[in-house]
């Protein structure tokens, strides 16, 4: 630390997945009760903001938003968007505690939808404070298929998933 | 909440700034010492991953991120980028936590870039634990210049945010 010289930098951090990985990821999706989406403005810049987060009962994301939330527009008009999982404790250094980051394209589900009733409760089952709006009109359930993860699990520490790494059990149930 | 009608939908949350925004948003900003930043990838999908926060002496956007990290390179080709703030607590909905969204541009400083040393030793004045690294080629500090803010203050409590309103004591001060 009082050397003149920094030392060298890191290797490439990226890795290919391993068991650990794909245990880590799945378990930061399945622990995570909200999370940040990022979304394109209608100028094609990006956005985030937090949105509530579960899985569906197939291990999906899934999520509860309104249409009258800027991110709601943006995936009206256009459905790509991101994911971040996993948030730091209050101590150390934030940047050490894992996260996730998956890669989505989101898909709603409303009310007059078939099945959204079924989903509805399987979400509030996670989510119970959501009862007092999940009847609203203008609130959906948003459902985000994954194309692909990045795991940060701290410095050097990076692995890229595919969606089968990040289905549940490893592999993928439709 | 055991009515078959659902209750009508809030009107649209979206307010003007007022003292109160304006303390909170910044309150946001100086208690932060990490967020999430929205980036785009060289496809111009909408990316979201997690990097460290401050403020420089000004009060303006500021983090240090290494040229291996996605992030990096789809700065380096497209600058525009948005950054979440505030982090909910252990308990309670997630979503009444107060959070800010910031749509930013980001122009790197590097060690060979006239300041950079000055502002370094600010960084590490509310990021000590990044002296481990700060002094990695590969890694750099990294400005965030404000285009505009919205404040989520919990359901119903959204405000538009200026630069001007996010700046310091209420005023740019360059």
């Amino acid at each position: 630390m009082s050397s003149d010289r920094p030392p060298a930098p890191p290797p490439d951090p990226v890795r290919p997945s391993d068991d650990a990985a794909r245990a880590l990821a799945q378990g930061l999706m399945a622990g995570a009760r909200f999370a940040a989406l990022a979304t394109l403005t209608p100028e094609g810049a990006p956005f985030v903001s937090r949105i509530a987060f579960g899985l569906d009962p197939e291990g999906r994301p899934l999520s509860l938003i309104s249409d009258l939330a800027a991110h709601s527009q943006h995936l009206a008009a256009d459905p790509r968007a991101a994911l971040l999982l996993g948030e730091p404790g209050d101590k150390g250094d934030p940047l050490v505690h894992p996260r996730l980051t998956l890669q989505v394209t989101a898909r709603s589900l409303r009310h007059t939808d078939p099945g959204h009733a079924a989903l509805a409760a399987h979400y509030l089952r996670d989510h119970p404070k959501a009862r007092l709006y999940i009847g609203f009109a203008d609130f959906a359930l948003v459902r985000f298929t994954v194309q692909s993860g990045m795991l940060n699990g701290g410095f050097g520490r990076a692995f890229r998933l595919s969606p089968q790494d990040l289905a549940r059990g490893g592999t993928t149930r439709r």
